[in-house]
């Protein structure tokens, strides 16, 4: 495809071997850019499949390399930093600053220089060792490239080839293979130049960094589940996301999902008398921020009806009808989202603001509050919980303490769930009454703070039960946990210790790994 | 079912709503030992998922319990050894000693009383602080019951109401659905009915043990997806796991199976010609142990073509000949056995010894070695990879390193993989080409050791890629990693003190949890 822009398969990009093609689009303007991307073949994804393997196993012969390569990739993108920030914002509209600029690209070499820091010091790897048995292990690269496919809300901090799973992956040793968003490929495409940039600059094997487009949803599915692929991480829709799964599952290939989430905010009486117009600012900021196009979007807001409940709703929708409409990032972002709030007003919601496509030039909607009763929610408590991707959150208004148990009984798997309550403790006997319920269904449990921000921090879970993730036992964000997605676990029993990789040998890095001797957590020396 | 032993429903012992039953038979007479036991309808395994979920809201409440009962169960393990290994030996044929009475039982109680210890310290949970952003996670229960299927090969140390996957279920804070193996359902109930009083002396719900003996495979591909259920522990063989992980996968329930391995031995020419009889010796006890049916049983052995081999090879075939023929668990063992050393054939190896059923009283098989060449192997190499569960092993015998190398390439994963080199450095280059190609296919790597013995150490890997498992990040033995299978992460953010669980509170616990607080692993408080 001469016309549209390259591949990057083994070190080289060139011209994809495509059938088909697409076009970018403006969001603000709902007019093309002008960048046509291909469709890459199933011929095309196997050669990077397997210049991805024989990578993955040049970048275990020199470990040292990778932690080199990450640091010298987020010193790049801060180098071209505006051209990225260009790009990501013409794609995507999201504002350049703060959000682009001073937000998302620090946000995205922050993780890079994390991810540096715990390949190097390989606490990461839980290095265990038992000197009476005489066996070791920890944690290490799968050997062979990991698939990573982004999303479309961040097109930094989670990008397939700079975002985190991309860093994540890499810092286990692994070779990525990015399926970039089909709504911000030029952002992407500026990304992986400067990935190989690094790449070669330091020493790692060009192939540990390669980036396709797009394909056939068919040939997605024949790559997470070929025998070359090691792993997959997936952030996207539940739909797509599920089908992939399905194929990955089949082949027993591991693959790290993060599909949708509603979650649920609950605000108790006590906080409500306390502070209402408070927490009211609170949620029209966490719901409209960014369009609302966050994975932890606070999408429903449970209240137990009284008064203050009423008020709250009363100034809650003023607030979303004066506030500024934003741009979504796609047509189909805007399509999405027209369509969820038709099915969740068939399902006995009612619109309280918005509810349209807004006028004017761009993919826009109008910031949607929705409003169901208790009774109707646990009439229809699967259609009530469709994540509506975008500016529009349900309020849920509960009889009493009682139906408010019961409709968190009915919650599906989310990333968070949050509760607030009087400062003192007058919402004590709710919250214990409701805290148990909410707790097995989310993976991050928040008091009095919206959702909406995810600190990189090593205590951070971003993941959450199905269908919010794939598996309760791991997060995209946060190292070093995230990192260890992408790693099998590898015991050595009785081998000789020269054999043995750096971190389990009787003498410890120069760095100081922690390892687990013998029962206690310890940088000595064996 | 009058005649039918009674299940474990909920705290009672009561008579089975089946709708037909199973004989138990002694695999040393071939004959019925007299007792039946029932097939729960769906109904009945409904009954105890409820009960499973009110007891694990109870546990949360109580972890203080946990420990006790575990400890509880382990001494009246003790105080009854002698009927539970009688029945034992009786529904399997494994020797009462040393096998039952001082190795397997002591390894179950030994277990138990380390997933005491574990649940105890906390330390299993990885507790996460991050004092500047306030966000706090640990790995905690998944807020259901656990279904725990048993294999037959251990009727005590994996059984599903006192083994491997049930302390660990247990340690994580998860009630136990156990689904006794149909081959020593009377060794289940004997451990069950233990169970059942030591949780009643301590406090732990009723609930927390349950025990089904069998279901049609319907209900069991139901069960492990259904809502109520947290994850499932499976054990045995691939056929049957890999329908229970259809269903869970499709669910997304988290589920975790141990399926098969023939845990390739690579012999290098060096240690052959060092100390060959050795290691033939060291083989033929590996292989022929418990008659053979254990996961890690060395049912391919790897050599390079030359007169060592051949001498290796001759030693063999004649102590297979030699050996006493050990008593298989069950006619499908027999059975089993049968077919596959057919099919092995049918592919193109040889037999060099044994290969019939063997004559006389009870399920056995002769002792049988196999052989093929490379270049056979490699025609037919996943044929050749079918798993003889029980006293035969397969000989490869490659022609030379590099296609050593080759045949390497196709191993599938495995639980165990193990090199045999001169104790010097004869062997060296050969195990630099062969390794990495062993390493990244089995969970654990031994040299010069066979791989049948499992230690229960806190750095031992009992896991590996699929097909051997299905996922390459977790061990079946091991406290107290394998307890974090049973377990999500549970992050708080903002959440006031006295409402965190108490290993992520300012003050540590009494016992010393070992905590990692911004960027350390301490016992101190905050």
């Amino acid at each position: 495809m001469a016309d549209a822009q390259p591949v990057l398969i083994d070190g080289q990009w060139r011209p994809a071997t495509a059938a088909s093609t697409f076009d970018v689009y403006d969001p603000q303007a709902a007019t093309p850019t002008g960048e046509t991307y291909p469709l890459s073949t199933q011929a095309e994804v196997e050669a990077a499949l397997t210049a991805g393997r024989a990578a993955a196993a040049e970048m275990s012969e020199r470990p040292d390399v990778v932690p080199e390569f990450l640091d010298s990739f987020a010193a790049r993108i801060e180098t071209r930093r505006d051209a990225i920030v260009a790009m990501a914002h013409r794609e995507t509209g999201l504002p350049v600053s703060p959000r682009l600029n001073d937000v998302e690209l620090p946000r995205t070499t922050d993780q890079l220089r994390q991810a540096a820091a715990a390949a190097r010091s390989g606490s990461w790897r839980l290095p265990t060792i038992d000197t009476s048995s005489g066996i070791r292990s920890s944690y290490r690269a799968l050997g062979g490239p990991v698939a990573v496919f982004g999303p479309n809300n961040f097109p930094l901090a989670f990008n397939s080839i700079s975002g985190g799973d991309f860093v994540a992956a890499i810092a286990a040793g692994n070779p990525v293979l990015a399926k970039g968003n089909s709504s911000h490929p030029g952002t992407t495409r500026l990304l992986a130049e400067e990935a190989l940039e690094a790449a070669k600059e330091t020493g790692m094997p060009v192939a540990s960094v390669q980036l396709i487009y797009r394909t056939e949803h068919a040939v997605g599915e024949w790559l997470v589940a070929h025998p070359a692929l090691a792993a997959t991480g997936y952030t996207g829709s539940r739909a797509a996301g599920l089908a992939l799964k399905r194929a990955a599952d089949a082949a027993g290939k591991p693959i790290y999902l993060e599909l949708s989430s509603i979650n649920p905010v609950i605000i108790l009486p006590g906080a409500l008398a306390e502070r209402g117009s408070e927490i009211a600012e609170e949620f029209i900021t966490s719901c409209l921020m960014g369009t609302g196009q966050f994975c932890t979007n606070s999408g429903l807001i449970l209240l137990l009806a009284d008064p203050a409940s009423d008020r709250f709703l009363q100034e809650t929708a003023a607030k979303f009808q004066a506030a500024a409409v934003g741009t979504l990032l796609s047509r189909g972002v805007q399509e999405g989202l027209e369509r969820t709030i038709k099915l969740l007003c068939d399902a006995g919601a009612q619109l309280v603001a918005g509810g349209t496509v807004e006028k004017g030039s761009g993919y826009r909607f109008q910031n949607t509050l929705l409003r169901a009763s208790g009774e109707v929610f646990l009439r229809q408590a699967q259609r009530l919980q469709e994540e509506a991707f975008g500016n529009a959150s349900l309020c849920v208004v509960a009889a009493d303490l009682d139906q408010a148990a019961e409709i968190a009984d009915q919650f599906e798997g989310n990333l968070t769930g949050c509760i607030y309550s009087h400062s003192g403790d007058a919402d004590d006997e709710s919250y214990r009454r409701l805290e148990p319920r909410l707790r097995s269904r989310v993976g991050r449990l928040l008091n009095d703070k919206m959702p909406t921000g995810v600190a990189v921090s090593p205590a951070m879970n971003h993941g959450g039960p199905y269908p919010a993730t794939g598996h309760p036992g791991f997060t995209a964000v946060g190292l070093p946990a995230s990192i260890r997605r992408f790693a099998m676990l590898q015991c050595y029993d009785n081998v000789r210790e020269h054999r043995l990789p750096e971190e389990l040998r009787d003498a410890n890095l120069a760095d100081g790994t922690w390892r687990w001797i013998d029962g206690n957590w310890t940088r000595e020396n064996v």
